[in-house]
């Protein structure tokens, strides 16, 4: 099942191999780094290869396949046992995005149905539902951007947090596919990428993919959101979420949370834009969410270069949680949750 | 006249020079550099080898000084044109800060009162002047720090942005200085320091001059300011300010007015230490401030590594403004003013 061609195809299945964009590495250098087994694709997310949360899902169900493939020649209790690993080494890699744990599931999931049929054929249906989960993605995206763009207005300066883009997921992205099919309905719109630091998804990925695109985009660093919507230079923002709980509560990248009660203070619209596998109906709200903290390398310097003196603490959360109060909107493949609540999110698991 | 000894003394005169340590290398690298002339202390204040409004003040007033004495064996005309010109090259260094326009302001009275005696006395004069706002600095920030300890819990955990430290004066600092005064006082104090992008000043400056105090500092990037509110972690906020107009509204390093909104929906109390002479009774209120744009390459990376992409536009204000009603009190030399507002400010200038 061949997966639609894209300008940025952030993961792809090629020669029996997982192949990734090497985010780490852009926008100076695009190239793409194999997975082999389920170890390589766990490392690959832990150390942000490839990151987003539908992005992480995707490469997580493909993990499951690679283990699955390599271990096809064996006999059950062996295959069973890889894969066991491959779910416990992928479950591990990553906290908060809940699209890890739900793709995982899936994969579990399509385990539990084919016990009795050979491993080879197990394994290949596991790439079949691999390659379903990543054709839906984006599918998925490009409804959220049906959904979202109509929210958008003509002429809008489009403030978003992160990389919430093509990058982000198997395509087309959920807060850059809301903007992308903003301007492919005929609408100007302007960009205004917070850097994000530490990891600098908004102005290595974002600013980026909005040059490929000609979206004409501003970058700024992460304290001048504030300034910008001060000065009546913002018009609407558009993040996504790494895992929303079932009140509304979404977590996102560290920030975000800062971005909803400047935007508050504005009146300025906040929308999330993400799909059903990034609501986790499991949690009440968002207190419940896990919270990564990563290496405090990230926050003293950039990649080589150090700036911070020895001797200084740090901490590193890397989402932080915004409280559905501040969230003007949750757009979803389903549709767009005005004011969301565990109500509207209850009712759209039903459907 | 003597400067007091300072752990850290951020300019000093030395065998007819100015010497500033240079900020742009820190924490890395400690070293001075010498300024023989108002064009060079000029460069050293748009380049931020020297920045923070208390020291900048004190900079440009040595700048004149310098201008004054190597012209000193020339004849009125020529050294009154030097004079001149070394006024509006200072002046047109940096615009926002107004502590540089006060200390240019006292060097014209100065040259005023002078024109009558030898241009060799007088540039005695403007030198002496210089090294009494040099220390009268000290002073100041000496009595911001007794006026300020009294608001610092025992315990307590402060956040700062930017850097309004010993670096950002003459010594002792603005907002550092108050918090080194409750440490004095023999309070238990910790500092979470807000990195400051572009340009670092809490990472390289603010982190490293608590290191050298044994003050425990935490290091965090602008965006995680929120979350550590949000999860109870900031007990108090304390900054520095650039120019606080009339009526309150201060203007400081780009990031801050972000900082106190956030305070604002914590409840956490926001403070602004700074001299009288950073107060602009000139200016009614925030919005007449002018406000810095720096230079594009400070936000697409970090001296010389880049991070974007090319294509990209950058905004780069290097300050905003805190409007008077988000500010809990703002902590001069001569009291506190809780509330800021034009009566007080006012009468802080009438006694």
């Amino acid at each position: 099942m061949p997966v639609e061609t894209l300008s940025v195809e952030t993961l792809r299945w090629r020669n029996g191999k997982l192949e990734l964009i090497d985010q780490r590495r852009l926008p100076l250098e695009f190239e793409y780094v194999a997975c082999e087994d389920a170890a390589q694709t766990a490392a690959a997310i832990r150390d942000m290869v490839v990151r987003g949360a539908p992005a992480i899902g995707c490469t997580a169900a493909y993990g499951v396949a690679l283990a699955a493939l390599s271990h096809a020649h064996e006999a059950r209790p062996a295959f069973d046992a890889a894969l066991e690993s491959a779910f416990q080494v992928l479950a591990a890699s990553r906290p908060t995005a809940v699209n890890l744990f739900w793709a995982i599931d899936r994969m579990r999931q399509c385990h539990a149905q084919n016990r009795t049929v050979s491993t080879r054929t197990e394994a290949e249906a596991l790439l079949a539902l691999a390659q379903q989960i990543h054709s839906d993605d984006i599918d998925i995206c490009r409804a959220i951007g049906t959904h979202g763009a109509p929210l958008i207005p003509d002429g809008a300066r489009v403030m978003t947090h992160c990389n919430a883009g093509a990058l982000a997921t198997a395509g087309h992205g959920t807060a850059l596919g809301v903007i992308r099919s903003a301007r492919d309905a005929g609408k100007r719109i302007s960009v205004i990428a917070n850097e994000t630091r530490p990891y600098l998804q908004g102005a290595r990925l974002t600013a980026w993919e909005m040059v490929q695109e000609n979206i004409p985009v501003t970058l700024v660093t992460d304290n001048m959101a504030g300034y910008l919507m001060q000065q009546g230079r913002v018009d609407v923002i558009v993040v996504g979420a790494d895992r929303i709980a079932l009140n509304g509560d979404a977590a996102n990248k560290i920030g975000t949370y800062t971005v909803a009660v400047l935007a508050e203070r504005h009146r300025i619209p906040f929308y999330v834009a993400a799909p059903l596998s990034t609501i986790d109906i499991g949690i009440a709200d968002g207190g419940a969410i896990p919270i990564e903290e990563r290496d405090a390398s990230e926050v003293t310097g950039y990649r080589g270069v150090r700036w911070a003196p020895q001797g200084v603490n740090v901490a590193n959360p890397a989402f932080d949680v915004t409280p559905a109060a501040l969230i003007t909107a949750i757009i979803t493949e389903k549709g767009v949750l005005s004011r969301p609540d565990a109500r509207q999110i209850r009712a759209l698991f039903k459907n």
